[in-house]
């Protein structure tokens, strides 16, 4: 079956926002914020830290469920703990998703990711896995963190001629850390829009 | 008529990011970013900086158009200069646009925003508006910034034990300025996860 994940809106090789269900080891769920990366077709990739929970059920079970959805709260309760287990559903998803599709891991290797500030040898695995069952109930686009960036680096450089040198240094420093994630999640339109912010920047004598 | 904004997402009280786009006095087309926030039922409060032309325009026209977009280079390019005459409607909007509405000016006020953090007196004009005409050619949702603040910093706190103190202040300053965002512009789920990350903060012995 060839799941195409272009139909929730994703872009090859971009990274997406997304909520990971997998089976612990007694049976029970659990679900943890991660980003996808969509690799084409049915395939995508995603980087795990050792030692969590998802890594050590996936290695385990060789599959899991990427759950879409823009709800702020899921996000924040499965990252500050556990998402009870009446917020899934009897298959693995999560309750009321618009879209999910389950995975079947392909192949694991040991990854320290370059464009990362928190560089540590062995500290992460890479997952390869294959969509093998994609619902989508409604329309919805996986939540990719590139737009927000390039408005918010926009809002600045509206205010860069206005403000003083040291609000400019830290708009600089802002540009640097936005680009950085626009470069490793976002579209080619996202991209290219802070290239064009860049040039400005740089026509007013800075080195974004 | 009764336009009703939440058809394309928005929620009473919360900030959404748009393009206006306005007449100028040749007669010509005028496009800018402007974050635009929902006053309920067919409502919207706008501010927009004294010197620009889409306020030159506002005041004279005493109307103006709400195009709901994604496209970063729409945003990147009305913000650096000026869209291209050719990226317009007839009508006034911008073209391919999957929603937009028309408003009429009821009513502009000088004023001071507090939370903005470059204050200045008499810098800008409060303008409260009515929807006349809502168009939605397509499902979408008006962009609203919160939920990519709480992503952001959902992911600097799970890093937040294993940084240095330099970079653990680095994300307290993140934080607070994250907050004051989401605060601004965010939904009520975005401000109740935030709320949750900032008492685990406390917890940890922090005051973000």
């Amino acid at each position: 079956m060839n799941e195409d994940l272009t139909l929730i809106g994703m872009e090859k090789g971009r990274q997406y926002e997304t909520i990971i269900s997998t089976k612990n080891e007694d049976g029970s769920k659990n679900a943890a914020p991660i980003g996808v990366i969509y690799a084409g077709n049915d395939k995508i990739i995603i980087r795990i830290f050792k030692g969590s929970h998802t890594l050590d059920n996936i290695i385990r079970e060789k599959e899991f469920i990427v759950n879409i959805t823009h709800d702020p709260e899921l996000y924040t309760i499965s990252t500050l703990g556990n998402l009870p287990q009446d917020y899934f559903e009897d298959d693995g998803s999560i309750k009321c998703m618009k879209a999910f599709f389950k995975c079947e891991v392909i192949r694991l290797t040991e990854a320290v990711k370059q464009s990362d500030p928190i560089k540590k040898k062995d500290e992460a695995i890479v997952i390869k896995a294959k969509v093998t069952d994609m619902t989508v109930k409604e329309d919805v686009h996986a939540l990719n963190r590139g737009f927000g960036y390039v408005i918010e680096t926009l809002a600045n450089y509206t205010r860069f001629d206005i403000v003083g040198d040291d609000q400019k240094e830290e708009y600089i420093k802002k540009f640097k850390e936005a680009n950085r994630v626009v470069l490793k999640v976002g579209t080619k339109e996202d991209i290219k829009s802070m290239q064009i912010i860049k040039k400005e920047l740089m026509k007013k004598g800075y080195e974004p």
